[in-house]
């Protein structure tokens, strides 16, 4: 990476020149795609228009389709009609299903009919998947062959189509009617005898996704089997495309901002900095308003002991401190639990073994939590009963939160439910419930 | 994968057969290993030690390597020392430094002697890079080129090295030194004339990585560059290893799993199954205890309003619900900041668009929420004064909350500190002392 040195404002003198195009191409035609879009990234929509013109197809394109899709659409405005019909030919399918799917009907309309056929049947074959499906992220720039050809004839075959595919490392083997027979590596056909004929040395046993299948399985599947392309097939075993190494940390970090935001309680995902806070606060409320109800509960108990809170009104200070903590013992173990039957560290089966850990634990930090709590009471408010009172009660309710913490996500896993539905927030709330209640019930043991 | 119909218990009788061996490997020949580990990930260790002899090296190696490193060193138990030595040297380096690391130092001392030479410097060159960092996670196992021969005696060159390399899809061109002088992929190499040098056709512009570059990074940038491995050097610019892209994945997941403990302010991840409860407890008591340190500061403010908590007990009972509310929608806006951070989705210089944003959601959020809170209020406790008092409390808490959830964690990432540690749990301890300072003075101005 020796061209660190170039820097924005550099590029915006050398797009007022006169022969743009040229530096342009001088500056940056040794560099790979990223790099360039790392020093153009914060440039205007339209220089990077022009940039991508200088640069021409492959590089200009290849740069392109680094932006994320709402920013090409900014770029793409810049372009004329013809310099977007290009653009449309020669992205990666997989991208362009993606990009064209950000347009609205009416760009659609008027730059579809200056695709060549053979594209434009491309373009709304891959439309046509349902988003978050293996269709939908799939590309169909892939390697294939015959199985009656030799290997050294299939190593010339391959040489051609190096120049369009996705991948060239990945081969399959398909009939006439593009049914999936076997598949093979380039290193395969390398190391093979020239003469062998493919159907000998092929694999039969493909491991391959259907077109329906979710995105987040395929990817997985790809990741788990350390594959660097999937195929992907129909119903009757015909490719219909591959899913390649490179999109799978782009999905899997999709999902794993899904996870977030539903540890979080935050609703579904919206682009951010794009969205009004009118529709992101639609996508937070509902949350907010089912834990708002459970409030209601805490103060249903909270009602019952008003004698109590009348009596003795120094239980009320501790209250905000007994229910936060219970919230965060349940927050810490559901968030344990919900991540490690994610990943598979944790099974329902486990759940005795988990309760009994998490008793352990809540025993343990429940005991430190106490003596703390009760310590403030004896000393800022000088009363013993109370520090009997507080103490007690935050062992029990750190107790019961954390294995409440880590027993709801397995039992939600258990109903077929989401088990991330039980994180801090939720959590939290249910806690509320129950601190209260082992508080007050302490309290009029102890002060009776 | 037409082999789905094999299962455990049939595994299990085929283990009790004399010619057990030849038995397992006619079942499991075809099979890719992640299919072999699927169907034998239950059994009992010593029946996959059995197992992976029986399948012999590559393929038995290629299934041990399934396992996670701590199921590795239960299988491990039941070889023989010479099978022990024999799985050391055939497994790959990257993989093998991982497992080595888990066993304890009379066992390394047993196992070590009985390696070949070459294997146990290699050994001992990558246990001694600091965990975390490339060095820690490459393979030695690359394939390299000199750039002065010609590509039709590359491609045979590539051919020799096929079997043992963990890829030959990208190739290195280095010099008696090692050190390293360009790239090439082995599509460039078959589409070149035959003819052409080396050193005329690699890539100049090497995309490549530090030793003690963080791990992390470096599997970033090989995902952002779309690459199938990236070059690790030394400050020499000496080439020691590679990073393969099937590494990416584990170490995205590895992140996201720390990612999610911070969110739940669960400490730092420790093998949760593995460890004993003393252990876990340890590493989540400091944060808990922390947050029972900010909690006593809630119990002071209420200690000043002590007068109208004994006035209007009713007041009491919406405080739960008060600093419950103010927690989530505060652990909302944290949630989104911080993921969006760490995407990049979001900036620091954001930060008074982030703020306005925010002002508005927690207006309307907070509305929605003050008006329930206000009728549950008026329908059951029938008092318009603390109608509203909870009303307005619960509005002006909502909103500092979400702003104080978006505003923090932006705060922390500008002082150089880590953005999520200003996450949920940590958020409604600064929330709750919050609300019941904007709840009392409101309830003072509305009962004076």
């Amino acid at each position: 990476m020796q061209n660190k040195s170039i820097i924005s404002p550099e590029i915006e003198e050398v797009l007022k020149l006169p022969n743009k195009d040229e530096e342009i191409r001088k500056l940056f035609l040794d560099l790979h795609p990223r790099e360039i879009f790392t020093l153009c990234e914060d440039l205007k929509p339209q220089q990077n228009a022009q940039i991508v013109i200088a640069l021409k197809s492959p590089l200009g394109i290849e740069f392109f389709q680094q932006f994320k899709t709402k920013r090409q659409r900014g770029i793409f405005r810049h372009f004329s009609k013809e310099w977007m019909a290009d653009i449309l030919e020669d992205m990666a399918p997989d991208e362009r299903t993606d990009f064209i799917k950000t347009l609205s009907k009416e760009q659609t309309g008027q730059v579809l009919p200056l695709i060549a056929q053979a594209e434009r049947n491309d373009i709304k074959k891959l439309l046509q998947y349902k988003e978050g499906t293996a269709g939908s992220i799939l590309t169909t720039e892939y390697a294939f062959l015959s199985q009656d050809i030799t290997a050294s004839k299939a190593l010339n075959q391959l040489r051609k189509q190096a120049f369009d595919r996705e991948t060239i490392y990945y081969v399959y083997v398909i009939d006439n009617e593009r049914k999936l027979l076997g598949f093979i590596s380039l290193k395969d056909i390398l190391i093979s005898n020239g003469n062998k004929l493919i159907k000998d040395i092929m694999h039969l046993n493909i491991i391959n996704a259907h077109i329906d299948d979710d995105k987040e399985q395929v990817a997985k599947k790809l990741a788990d089997y350390d594959l660097l392309a999937i195929p992907i097939v129909d119903t009757e075993n015909r490719l219909i495309g591959i899913v390649t190494v490179d999109d799978v940390v782009d999905i899997i970090e999709q999902e794993h901002t899904e996870d977030i935001y539903k540890h979080g309680a935050a609703g579904d995902y919206v682009d951010y900095m794009g969205s009004p806070p009118r529709l992101i606060a639609k996508h937070r409320i509902i949350w907010l308003l089912v834990l708002v109800a459970m409030g209601f509960v805490s103060g249903m108990v909270m009602e019952k002991y008003a004698y109590q809170l009348q009596a003795v009104v120094a239980l009320t200070f501790f209250i905000p401190l007994l229910c936060g903590s219970g919230g965060n013992a349940g927050t810490q173990s559901s968030t344990v639990v919900i991540r490690g039957l994610a990943t598979g560290e944790i099974q329902i089966r486990d759940v005795l073994k988990i309760f009994l850990k998490e008793l352990s634990i809540g025993g343990i930090v429940g005991l430190a939590m106490g003596i703390l709590a009760a310590f403030r009471a004896l000393v800022l408010n000088k009363d013993p009963l109370l520090a009997i009172t507080v103490g007690s009660a935050m062992i029990a309710t750190v107790i019961v939160a954390t294995t409440l913490g880590a027993v709801l996500p397995l039992l939600f896993k258990k109903m077929k439910l989401d088990p991330a539905l039980m994180s801090g927030p939720f959590i939290a709330s249910i806690v509320d419930i129950v601190s209260l209640l082992v508080y007050f019930r302490i309290a009029v043991l102890v002060f009776a």
